[in-house]
């Protein structure tokens, strides 16, 4: 105890005396001196204000660091780490490392071949094009990406976004050549998207989807999914081409007599139980995490074999019947650098290329604080663009980083990127051997792999997290979701971003105020609704403003603070107490205030002139501060006016009302 | 002096001893008491926590408080004045009030006959709907409207605004008859938009047009409209019908040698040079505000009446010709209610509407505050929406608050909306007897008053403030201002628009942090860039986040703190320093937090960990407590790690420190 009092008892006069020194002399009037004209720092001059401003916005994360006073030459090769950062890493890479990598590249390759396949159908593309997504972009990945854990590949989401929006524009079934080379379009720009993004560093625009959108456009994804899957699973051949519930529902429903196919159920179901049981396996024993990666494959391989002895496609089990040999062709030319569809592929290209992106830093984020490395969110976004525009010219759809295979990669132990590379690998030998076997695969297996998949993307932890910290994220998430499963994928997403920007919209117009009073026996002022013990000082109204005060909310907090008063005026007259002569605004959390802050301050002065109540200003920042002397605001009010602390405004109120 | 120290040397400790006596127990580790959790108020039930939200967004005035506990009847006699307020203060009027109104009413009739004239044209209407405009919306407000200074009318930015926007449609000269159509049934939705507005409690959305960038589209159509006089100023035939400088000039001096008229331009810029003598006097002396106020409708009589005797008209001298006798006619079958022209009237009608309203609001709130009575923003919307819903259907267009007038009003000693009743009494009565005489009125005459009149909305004082205070709204003013003048009026206001909203993005996307030392001799932590005594604590960094931290910053924040700490690391290593062990976060900006606010602090943590250094928080405001509580992030850091002050965290650092 005794130390905090030797400390604390110094009292703040003292500390006055010393900050102002430079300026004391100005102020006669209360022999309380100025403290704020302390430390006003030399005016910056405009461009270097400028030139800050535009770097703590595009170069927050000083991207160039490394550069400083280096010679050309090391410039340059940084340069190209900057860009590669293989060649960064790849030099202390050492066997021990590859082992890991090998392991976790292996793990997340088994998962993935099947996963592909699922995904492929739901972006409505030949089974083929999700291998070929799972090749060649975590290649260009692991040359250019700085995160060490994150798997590349097609995800549920963004198929399911693809296929959705191109399906608007095409039908797939009646003219799959132009629906493919659409598609090859959208990730065309998707990636260019990105890579602009990135290279502008307009990173941050990712940002203004909130986390609380997001988990529920994920979970409203994924139940769509999973509905989508009931066509798989149930062995349904009519089946509704729209993805919200109700008619997906009525589709299945219709169709139980007529379409249901039982041995299609049965594999599907014991296979999805399987899996199920598998995912619990890996949910209990971190240490078995491979049983749920490894267990889609086996569940392929059995189910192919049995169908492929059994020929149980002849009894109605929908196989998938064809799947191409070899590497994934070139589509340069297949992609759309003319026509309507140029714009088409164009929009849908920037909505799913923002999507993925929006994923993968996310992933990539999580990881990197789990493992505390710095990740530079810019040059992700260029690494995946670039992924993105070179898979859309080898008939690749757009690929991003996956949360299910990120995490098998990250509990596999991988060390670098090299984990991607052996995935694609293997894929690569998949495609060149093993992918005619993939024939008599039965979708109800596909669709049980995207279920059990899919299941991990709807978080509800996380959703009764938002419901206990802010109400306001939940209905968020939730409009986000019912958005999603209700109507659309798109306007699910529409919905996140539009209640997102609300949010914004709303702290900026709205913020908190708060009446203060004193702490029994200290000099602390506290919003008197959290410390019911504060008392109020006689003829004196303390507000504190919670926000920085900008045109969106200037009026506001001025009608406010005008309210409050006459709110405390009423009290007092019907308790016969004296009048208000005194609003001290603690100006503490005032961050900033601009032109149209200040025309609400002089307004609030004139409004209080009239009656007859005095202003004081109770430590406003530095910002402010120099703001309010700009405008010549402080000889509004008089400097007398503006005080280091409330304590001090309203000592010198005090003593001023009790002369007579 | 004692004073002070007698209020100051109370040891921060016992405040914390009262204040933390319901739950001192539960923290032993450190004996500092735990302060925060004092004054968390009780628990808000949902409902409550909603409803008070909805009722600070939308209800912020409190506008139901004079019905709180009345009898029915009562409430229905206020509620019928609430709608109507002159039946409120119609009350208490007396002779002595109508004095001022009387004098005011004429004077503002004197300016705005002329005015309206000129006014029409701008919009493309024949001249009368200018006159229209000024009789039925005036009375309509005076009987809903709660401000007392304001002059009711066309005004010359939103009929420039109009008539853009209407010509773009259908053209005026080769389709009066539609074109007018049109112009009511913009007038029509622009009333619908601001009742709506009004009635919904959306008031504040025009807040989100800033100062700044008001007074930057104002000047720069004051500019723009200036141009447009130069045709009648000129006495050019063939004008373009352009608005942006470029084509105007243009337009102008390709017609020196051809068009020019110099009878025209001698007897223009003769009374341009008188009006602005008026203007002149009037600003010199303020009891000669009346000159300026009077001169135009001199200079209309003088002129009129000498071209009359001169027959100018047959030198090429431009008159008005032609101008209907008589009352509004009745105009609402002439509104488009289906067709093409519907959605454009609409779209059309939004826009003027919203602008017409942020200068009427801007106007009212200014008289508002010079006499200090409350002006309801959502009331006055209604009024002004029902005024031109009525103007609408008897032939006015969009009529709103004229800036210069509503000052003469004011100089002129208005006391109520009654001078409103007295102008548009002197309008019915122009329309009736007089009209026909402003046949031989030179256009040039109009011109020029329209110039002297629109020159007041150009504010360089304000722009030059705009460029003192705040660097960012000067560009935003500016924008605004070259958009209009060199594009045109639709492209200024979308520039207005979205740099206003970019600043509020940018405001919530890259908030201030600061790197605090301690002022040498006391207790107080400041920010070292500001002063530069403030000292560094060995082994201790400690960082101010200006801001509420939400999904849209948590992730610059936690990066740009994760930075200061390596800044700090390397200066320490240069210089052979003990490394940074605690990482003290000063929260008494931070207003708020979201769930991705919340995340973004775990995630600090557990990079923090891997560095080995121990995160505190200091003085985390009570939402902000709340939170930190409910998310459970206070159990992962310890509550010992939160504190009061930064003194009391840093003395509980050094402390253990210094242990071996």
């Amino acid at each position: 105890m005794s130390r905090r009092v030797s400390d604390h008892d110094v009292p703040e006069g003292k500390e006055m005396e010393i900050n102002s020194a430079p300026s004391s002399r100005r102020y006669s009037s209360e022999n309380l001196p100025y403290v704020h004209k302390v430390g006003v720092p030399p005016k910056q001059n405009l461009l270097k204000e400028f030139t800050s401003t535009v770097k703590e916005t595009f170069f927050a994360d000083d991207p160039l660091r490394p550069f400083k006073d280096q010679t050309g030459s090391r410039k340059f090769v940084l340069g190209i780490q900057t860009l590669f950062p293989i060649f960064d890493w790849a030099r202390d890479y050492n066997l021990s490392k590859f082992k890991g990598d090998l392991i976790a590249g292996l793990t997340i390759a088994s998962l993935c071949i099947p996963q592909d396949i699922g995904y492929a159908k739901l972006a409505n593309l030949d089974p083929q094009y999700g291998l070929y997504s799972s090749f060649v972009p975590p290649l260009v990945y692991a040359f250019m990406g700085s995160s060490r854990d994150i798997a590349i590949g097609p995800v549920a989401v963004v198929s399911l976004l693809l296929g959705t929006l191109l399906q608007n524009e095409i039908d797939s079934s009646k003219n799959p050549i132009d629906y493919r080379r659409l598609a090859f379009t959208a990730t065309f720009f998707a990636g260019i998207t990105q890579v602009t993004l990135g290279f502008f560093r307009l990173g941050f625009l990712i940002d203004f989807l909130s986390h609380a959108a997001i988990v529920g456009f994920m979970a409203g994804a994924a139940v769509t999914i999973a509905l989508q899957q009931l066509k798989g699973l149930l062995g349904i051949k009519h089946f509704t081409k729209k993805t919200d519930i109700v008619s997906v529902m009525r589709s299945v429903w219709g169709t139980v007599n007529t379409e249901w196919n039982w041995e299609t159920i049965a594999i599907g179901v014991s296979f999805l139980v399987f899996l199920f049981i598998a995912k619990f396996i890996g949910k209990k024993n971190k240490k078995f995490f491979w049983v749920p990666a490894i267990a889609p494959l086996i569940s392929v391989i059995i189910s192919t074999f049995s169908v492929y002895i059994t020929h149980a496609e002849k009894h109605g089990v929908q196989i998938v019947r064809h799947i191409d040999k070899g590497v994934n062709p070139i589509s340069a030319k297949e992609i759309f650098f003319s026509g309507e569809y140029l714009v088409k592929g164009f929009k849908i290209g920037v909505v799913a290329g923002l999507i993925a992106l929006t994923e993968a830093v996310a992933i990539g984020r999580t990881f990197a604080a789990m493992k505390d490395y710095q990740l530079d969110g810019n040059k992700e976004m260029v690494a995946l663009g670039t992924m993105n525009v070179v898979g859309s010219m080898t008939s690749c759809y757009v690929a991003t980083g996956s949360f299910s295979r990120s995490a098998v990669n990250y509990m596999a132990g991988c060390n670098t990127a090299v984990s991607n590379i052996v995935m694609s690998m293997v894929v690569l030998l998949t495609l060149e051997l093993i992918t005619p076997l993939f024939k008599y695969t039965p979708n109800a297996i596909l669709a049980s792999i995207i279920i059990s998949a899919v299941i991990g993307l709807i978080d509800i932890e996380a959703v009764i997290l938002l419901w206990k910290i802010d109400k306001f994220d939940f209905v968020a998430c939730m409009g986000a979701f019912f958005g999603v499963v209700f109507v659309s994928v798109e306007i699910g997403l529409l919905i996140a971003v539009s209640i997102s920007f609300a949010k914004i919209l709303l702290q900026v117009t709205r913020p908190r105020t708060a009446i203060l009073g004193k702490l029994p026996r200290t000099s602390v002022y506290r919003n008197i609704l959290q410390y019911p013990d504060a008392a109020k000082v006689a003829g004196i109204v303390i507000v504190r403003v919670d926000s920085a005060i900008y045109f969106s909310n200037s009026n506001y907090i001025k009608e406010r603070i005008l309210r409050w008063l006459t709110d405390e005026d009423e009290i007092l007259k019907e308790n016969q107490l004296p009048r208000i002569q005194y609003l001290i605004v603690e100006m503490s959390p005032v961050t900033d205030i601009d032109t149209s802050g200040i025309h609400a301050l002089e307004e609030l002065y004139r409004s209080l002139q009239k009656r007859d109540v005095q202003i004081i200003l109770a430590n406003p920042g530095q910002v402010v501060v120099d703001k309010l002397h700009a405008s010549e605001y402080t000889e509004l009010i008089g400097d007398d006016h503006i005080f280091l602390a409330v304590a001090d405004a309203v000592r010198a109120c005090t003593s001023k009302m009790e002369q007579p």
